[in-house]
């Protein structure tokens, strides 16, 4: 009953059996090999474009190179207040970018809206030299509270974007939970709604450890082999990567990966749904449920052996807070978490309501 | 017949099994797993001390941690001019330290002098603002030649590092290839003699992707779990981390992983003396072989599908540079090398002379 | 009438005087002259306890450089979310302090309350490796809002801070002016209410351009002489400086001419009082009046020549926000400033009332 | 008898009393003043082009703003070895391009020859991602020993450069004194000769403290004005840079300065040549004398009030180099010295010959 995170559980059986026979023989190091050009070229095809990619070991890696890509050191990036890489990477953005701003902005649920971006825009006039300058906006799909931005939303949000000279980076962690939520395509989730650079995360779902930095305009990323290699990500044996990413794409395993991880999530949504006494504050809608548990039932859970982190009040509004007797939680799921775990966990719940 | 390097192999069996067997089942993420928490232990048995140890993927991460850790904005690190963290990092010492400035030192076969030490230490008087202040020293054992300093050689660089208030930096890419050759203990050629903080290498030496930042003294390492997070440098999986490594300590896996390379590297320096025209102008130490061979050699070797690198004139003195008839190279053996592949080199060799 | 700003006026005389005589023959550079060091000495008498001084040509300079010294590139340094630090120095801190994170606190007035204080503590806990660590408190005294802290809420928010590990830092732009108004010493205003390093700015209280990072604990400031030299901020011809903070102390002037600017502002303050249609939302308390005027006075006042900013709505609630035919200004009164100047602002302002 | 530096005096009269005439009245801050502007227009006017021009109090800091617009942070900046931005800021360059590279290149006389810079052009391949790439050359003229480089030579050097895709800086703390020597225009010894970027420093040739980075290509000159706020070198009371400025070219005053300068060197050097046991290891060209003094000369000198700095064995051979009985020293000459300086200063070594 571990609904931690969704990095609690190792990679997915393909995934590991890809490293393994990976593993065999001589390959030129540091990407060249041709694990890492196939995982190159499946992504082009997911993503059906010529893209520019960088595989690197961690999502921090990831979003914080492609930030840095993406806006000077003097520069503004906007993003939700809550979002990870302002609040859960200790400051990496801040540590690649040479120093740029990350400028919270507010909005239910983890959503930033249309109106506090075009505040935010304007609160930092192009070319006032006092102030730092508005460089890239930052979205989390999924976001930090497992909500998802419509694909209009989306396309709202960088049109506002591109139209104030802004470059627009997407946080995708959990990337492949929101397409398979959404029912929607890679590329429509992302170059078609205006992402310019994504960080595509594989660990969260199924892999060991492998993130893609992928640039949708190559001729932008010039910058990135240098930045990649001077912040020591750039594997020698990249082989470890690139095996990682192609079998998480091939034949879909990533899509399957995400449904089930969702499909669990959904089931504990509902679940939960039917106990007196717990209330979901806004709806489920990849892999991580979030709710509001009687603190009887919190104790009884813990103490059978589930696993997962108390939330605090994040993400509430002051009507929502859990109240003394109550507390507020994070249940994720992921590839490896089995129906039995869930209903487990919900017959627990319900013998403690 | 691949001797590019010894990154061009996989992992070894054994260490690809610990891995698989690491994946299966839920365990807490970055690095508060077992396996991460087993192999710190196990480093500190195998140095015979309490240590502080911080796992990461790459060699190039381990030395700027560790350089960040050692030396503040304005510090000078003393390094040989040809050192990996002045040549071959793509100026990461420089990132992470946020801008300290690295200092060549020359030295025959890639080994700093210690007059040339003193000197260095003379050049930048402490207290003197209008310079960068000595800092730190970084010694790698093996050198960028292959070559080793000697445990007293070691020593007399420390001492007169610790006396001009410099903290030592071990490189220990090749760390277990340099004590199987010096036949001493890891904690001799350590902090024993007088390495503060040591890069240990498991990579290049039969793991995966696989380095440990070692700090010999845990008070001072108080720094290291926010840069290395800050730094996208701390594995939400970490048992893949904890995992290689502990499998690479086990049982003395990492000395015979390494005995393996230099008695490869060794019968292909002994076969290679042999050859007429063949010059070696230094001896070989660990797994590295520089040799000068005729152009033809090289041409036949190459065409026979052998791979290494040109080594340009590296490290030559004028009179040891190659001719126009010849090339300098290097040959790295590993624990993947053969027997038959190095003897299947010589036999073309041989043909070519 | 101009009210841009206290940085409008050039020196005050005495000032300027005590350039020219220090201009002649030969010193040292680099600040060993004897005009720093008498500077540095006046300001150790003037806080009643040695003190580190470091003299540079600006705010920000002074600023960034106290930070840097005061938190580690992962540390988060608490401000007022309007502060001058976080809004107005296009990222000098994220610069100097190699990427911290200056977190913006809320408080009415430009003013950091204790529960925002404790709360803002609260939420980066001690160990949390994915979080940037409370480093430091910034109070700015007087506030981007002309306002004051009393000295005891000083020491309130000091106590906080220094219990949560915190050291602290002023912004002390308009430090003469403030302590005039509280009528209190140097001293009580800074070291004695817990500040551990002052920005103590002389620039927009009559001097050309002179500021000082003042470091209460001199044995906490070996890292100044390196910052300041690497920013380049060390003069070479340091006696511009010694002798602009030398006579700026001298006999008192420092304090003469903040007066001086606070009876300006506190003129303008009651004369706008006593006009219809004028208001403002908080009491003049420096050298500063904020003010809302209707449309038509304000281009009134344009068209006589006034000059001052237009505020937008910083620092106001929605009840005080200017409504479509008002305009909500800044109006920086300094020891330049004449009685003239402000009756003749009174009666342009009177007549268009 | 003050021969330490061109720093040791203060400004002249001229520029002085612009200085104190610019602090009449009310200006707009941050160089929108008039003198800043006329500064600018008349820099224009001096180096026959539109220029973006910027403004700062010391050269350390046009320095390395200079070399930040120049390189990436993984770029490499060529300078001769000695040069003032290798080995005299603290590492400046190293902060302000957040982690770039100098390499310092060798050649007699503090001058960069051909071959050392196609040299080190081959060794950086372009695109060879463990490398830092190379970005920029940066030439002092004069150089750190006092010489300079022939038209010929700059355009030799900057013509190397550009093939191989770097840009130019010049470091000109003694720009004046250069062209005065070489008797040519600004333009014929900056942008015509290929210069991308100039340090123009005032502040050693007669004014207090004002420097100009001049991008003749304004261009490529967006990002200055973030860098220089951003870098606390944005003075509030921009008036007393543009009124130094403004000055200090009026009416060829600057030139006027350094022949002034350049003639007292010469005098000295002359004076010296006649002396017995005095010896110039190469000859003066703008207003630094070194040579080699015999040790009672020297303590003869001391005593009777001279000042000037030892220079160890910099820049000579080891034929050159002082023996026992001798010290190696660096006279440096301003607009402040006399005639009556420079003869009695010849009149006490001639004594103690």
């Amino acid at each position: 009953m571990d609904f931690a995170s969704d990095n609690a559980g190792g990679a997915s059986p393909k995934i590991m059996d890809a490293i393994v026979a990976a593993n065999a023989g001589f390959t030129p190091a540091y990407g060249a090999d041709e694990h890492s050009v196939a995982a190159a070229r499946k992504l082009s095809e997911a993503f059906e474009r010529e893209c520019a990619v960088f595989l690197v070991a961690t999502g921090t890696a990831a979003n914080a190179l492609a930030l840095a890509s993406l806006t000077p050191p003097w520069g503004a990036v906007f993003c939700h207040e809550d979002a990870h890489i302002s609040d859960d990477e200790c400051g990496a953005p801040e540590f690649f970018t040479a120093g740029a701003k990350l400028v919270g902005l507010k909005g239910a649920q983890g959503k930033i809206t249309a109106s506090a971006l075009e505040d935010a825009v304007e609160r930092f006039p192009r070319g006032l030299v006092k102030q730092v300058q508005p460089a890239a906006l930052s979205l989390s799909q999924a976001t930090e509270c497992g909500t998802l931005y419509t694909l209009a939303e989306l396309r709202g949000l960088t049109s506002i974007a591109h139209e104030a000279g802004l470059r627009v980076h997407m946080d995708g962690a959990r990337f492949a939970n929101a397409i398979e939520s959404l029912g929607c395509s890679p590329a429509d989730m992302s170059w078609r709604a205006g992402v310019d650079t994504l960080s595509l995360g594989a660990t969260k779902c199924g892999a060991l450890a492998c993130e893609a930095v992928i640039v949708f305009d190559p001729a932008r990323a010039d910058d990135l082999p240098y930045r990649r290699k001077r912040a020591g990500h750039t594997l020698s044996k990249g082989r470890f990567l690139g095996a990682q990413m192609a079998a998480w794409l091939d034949g879909g395993h990533w899509r399957e990966l995400a449904r089930h991880a969702n499909a669990m999530a959904a089931r504990l949504a509902m679940g939960l749904a039917e106990i007196p006494g717990v209330r979901t504050p806004w709806p489920r809608q990849v892999n991580e449920v979030f709710t509001v548990l009687p603190a009887g039932m919190d104790r009884a859970l813990r103490a059978a052996g589930a696993r997962y982190y108390d939330w605090g009040a994040r993400g509430l509004t002051s009507m929502q807070a859990p109240r003394a007797d109550e507390v507020f939680v994070r249940l994720v799921t992921s590839f490896a978490t089995t129906p039995e775990d869930v209903d487990r966990f919900l017959k627990v719940a319900r013998s403690a309501a």
